[in-house]
C-alpha cells in the first residue's frame, strides 16, 4: 500500500508543522486571557492583534476591519444575519446563488421563515451565475447579496468583482457579502478595492488549526453580533479569544499568502497533469470542473457508478477523496451544487472532489490515476453485469 | 521578584501539558474533517465523540446530550436564544439573575428589543438570590429561567436545584437554565438528576484550550441553532468542529474531575489561609465572597484605594489577579455584580477577585500576602494624604 495520499484539501488541510508549535507555545506560555487588564493579558492580545494585522495585511485591508469568529460557517453566519439584524428598515430581499455552501443557505432558508424574500442565482453547466439574472433580480429593497468567491465542489470562480458593480449601479445600497473560505491563501483577495462589503475566511483551509476564521467587515458596515455576552472583537464576537487558534490562523495565512504564486503554480500543473493521465485511462469520465475553476479543485464524474463506492476502495489504498462538501458527504443526499449546474442525477451519483494542496505530488497523482484504471472499472455496473 | 504567581484562575486557566500534547497530537496526526465520508474522517469523528463521552460522564449525562460549541459564551447564547427561538409560542417571559454572566446579560438584553419582558432577581448581601422572590416571578408566561450555578466574580453559589423544585411546583413547563462554567470540575453537577433542563460549561476554566465550550440539553428540551450550516452537532452548531480543542477539553475535564475532591480540599485550605493571614495585615478589608462561596474565587475589597492600582502593584512583582470579571475589566464601569449585592460604591472601588487553582501553593499565598501588606498601605488614598 502506498503512503497517505491525501486529496481532499477542501475539505480541510494538514496544519503546517510551524502552525502546530507556535499553537502548542501559545497554550503553554501564553494562556492569559486576553481581556485580563494585567500584563499577562496584554501579552495574549497582543499575540491576537499580530495575527489580525497578517489576515488584515493579506486582504489589503485594515486591522480595525477584521473580527476573528470561530470558522467560515460563523462568519458567513455573522455577515449575513448580522448585516440583516443592524439594517432592517433597508429592505428584506436577499440574494444568493444557489451554489452556496450550507452555512449561507441554511442561513437563507431560515431568513425565509422570518419574513424576507430570498432570490437563489441559478448558475450555468460551467456552474457560474449569470450577470444578467443578478441585475434583473436586484431591486430598491435588495439588502445583501451573497456570492460565494470559489464554490467548495467545483471550484468554480464566481465574477464577484463584476457582481459589485452591477450592483452599484442598480441599488448602490445593497451590500455584498462574499464566502471566500475556498480562495483565501489560493487568489489575491482585495475586498476594498472590489468594492466587497462582507468577506469570510477561515484557518483549516489553509493548513491552519480549525475552529478559527474571520470577517472582513468594510468601514461603512454595520453589523449586530450573532453572540452576545462580553463585547470582544468590537462587541461584534463575545467569547474568551481562542488565543492560540487566532495565532496559528495569523502564522498560517502568513505562509500560505507568502507562497500564493508558487503554489498555484505548483496544483495547477498537477491539475493538468492528472487530468492528461486521467486522458489514457480505459474508462469513460466527465470533468465537472469548468476550465477557469481554481487549480485547487477537480471535480469528475466516473460514469455508472456511486461515487462514495469509489471513494471506499480509493481509501482502501490510503488515497483520501470526497464526493462533495464535507458538510453534506454524511447526508445521502445529492449534492445541490451539481444538481443546481443542470448535471443529470447519473453523472452526480458519480462525481467525486479531487482537491490539491502544495504539498500534493506527482507520484500521488500517479499512484492515484493507478488505483482509478484499476478501481473504476470493476465497480462501473454495466461492467460488473457483463463478467 | 519571585515566580509567577497565577491567581487569575477564573479568568482563564493555564492548560496542563498533557493537554496541549494532546492538541499538538490532534493537529498533527488527526486532521481530517470529521464530516469527511472516508476513514481518516471517521477516526476524527471518533476522537471528537470519545471527548463527548467524557463531557456527558462527568455531568452524568448521555453523549448525545452534549453540544460542543465555541465556548460558554456561545453555550449560553445557544441555550437561552435557541430555547426561545424554538419555543416562540410558549410565552414571552424570561427570569435571569441580575449576577449573570455578560454572554446571558447580554442576550436577556437582546430578547428585551425583540418584545420578551425580562426579570432579573436581585441578591442579597451574600450575592445570592432570595428564592421566594424567584417563586413570585414565574407566570404562566416563563419560558426560561437562567440562574448561573457559580457566580465568577465573587464565588456565590446559587441554590439552583431548590429553584428548579420552585420552578416545577409554579410552571413546569418552563425551563431551567444555568451557566456552570464556574461550576464545572469543581462541584458535583448533576442536570439530568437535578432536573436542570440546560447547562453551559467551558474548557478553558479547567486547564483546557480555549474556543471551546460545550451545552448539556436535556432529553425534552428542543432548541434551535444560532449558528446555521453543514448541520454539525445535531444540527444544533454547525461548522467544522475544532477537533484538537474538544479533545484538549475532554482531557481537561477527565483530570479536573477526576481530581475534583483533592483539588477542592487543597483549595479550601489555601482560601482559609489566605484569610487567616490577611487578618494580621496591617491595612483595612472586607471579604466579599460569601462563606459558603466556591473556594476556588476570593473576592476582597481593600478599602480608600483603586483596585485597578493595587493589580497594576501586585503584577510589578509578578502576581496576577484581576479586578473582576476579565470581559468587563476592560471597560472601566463598575461590577454590576457587586452593585447589585447592595456594596457602596468606596468597596466596589476596591474590590480584586484572587482566583485559585490546584496548582497553587501556601508559599504563593504567603508571597501575596507580603506584597498586599507593602502596597496596600502606600497606595490608600487616606493614607498617602498622610504622608
Amino acid at each position: 500500500m502506498c503512503n497517505e495520499i491525501y486529496l481532499d484539501n477542501s475539505a480541510t488541510t494538514k496544519p503546517y508543522d510551524e502552525v502546530n508549535d507556535l499553537v502548542y507555545d501559545i497554550n503553554k506560555n501564553f494562556y492569559a486571557n486576553p481581556s485580563s487588564l494585567h500584563s499577562k493579558g496584554i501579552e495574549a492580545e497582543r499575540k491576537i492583534n499580530s495575527a489580525r494585522e497578517i489576515i488584515a495585511k493579506n486582504l489589503g485591508a485594515e486591522p480595525k476591519q477584521i473580527i476573528f469568529t470561530s470558522g467560515g460557517t460563523e462568519s458567513n453566519n455573522l455577515a449575513i444575519r448580522g448585516y440583516l439584524d443592524a439594517n432592517q428598515r433597508r429592505g428584506k430581499h436577499v440574494i444568493a446563488t444557489k451554489i452556496e455552501h450550507p452555512s449561507v443557505l441554511e442561513v437563507c432558508r431560515h431568513l425565509e421563515s422570518t419574513g424576507y424574500r430570498v432570490d437563489y442565482l441559478s448558475v450555468s453547466h460551467a456552474g457560474l451565475i449569470d450577470t444578467d439574472e443578478l441585475k434583473s433580480k436586484i431591486t430598491a429593497e435588495t439588502t445583501l447579496i451573497s456570492i460565494i468567491m470559489v464554490n467548495n465542489e467545483t471550484g468554480s470562480i464566481q465574477p464577484v468583482e463584476e457582481a459589485v458593480k452591477i450592483k452599484n449601479a442598480v441599488n448602490p445600497d445593497a451590500v455584498i457579502h462574499s464566502d471566500a473560505v475556498q480562495a483565501f491563501g489560493k487568489l489575491h483577495l482585495t475586498p476594498v478595492k472590489s468594492g466587497i462589503d462582507l468577506l469570510s475566511v477561515s484557518s483549516h483551509k489553509i493548513h491552519g488549526p480549525k475552529g478559527i476564521g474571520a470577517l472582513y467587515i468594510s468601514d461603512k458596515t454595520r453589523l449586530k453580533p450573532v453572540v452576545y455576552g462580553g463585547g470582544q472583537e468590537s462587541t461584534l464576537r463575545s467569547g474568551t479569544e481562542n488565543v492560540s487558534g487566532i495565532c496559528g490562523f495569523g502564522l498560517a495565512a502568513e505562509i500560505t499568502c507568502g507562497n500564493m504564486d508558487s503554489n498555484g503554480k505548483k496544483v495547477t500543473g498537477l491539475k493538468r497533469f492528472f487530468l492528461e493521465k486521467l486522458v489514457s485511462c480505459d474508462f469513460k469520465f466527465k470533468v465537472i470542473s469548468n476550465e477557469k475553476a481554481s487549480p485547487y479543485i477537480l471535480n469528475i464524474s466516473f460514469e455508472n457508478l456511486k461515487s462514495e463506492v469509489l471513494l471506499h476502495h480509493l481509501e482502501a489504498r490510503n488515497i483520501f477523496v470526497s464526493t462533495g462538501s464535507a458538510c453534506s458527504s454524511r447526508k445521502k443526499k445529492q449534492s445541490h451544487v451539481l444538481q443546481s449546474m443542470g448535471l443529470p442525477s447519473s453523472i452526480v451519483e458519480g462525481a467525486l472532489r479531487f482537491s490539491f494542496s502544495a504539498w500534493n505530488t506527482e507520484e500521488e497523482i500517479v499512484e492515484t490515476i493507478l488505483a482509478l484504471q484499476e478501481i473504476v472499472p470493476q465497480i462501473q455496473f454495466g461492467r460488473n453485469k457483463q463478467r
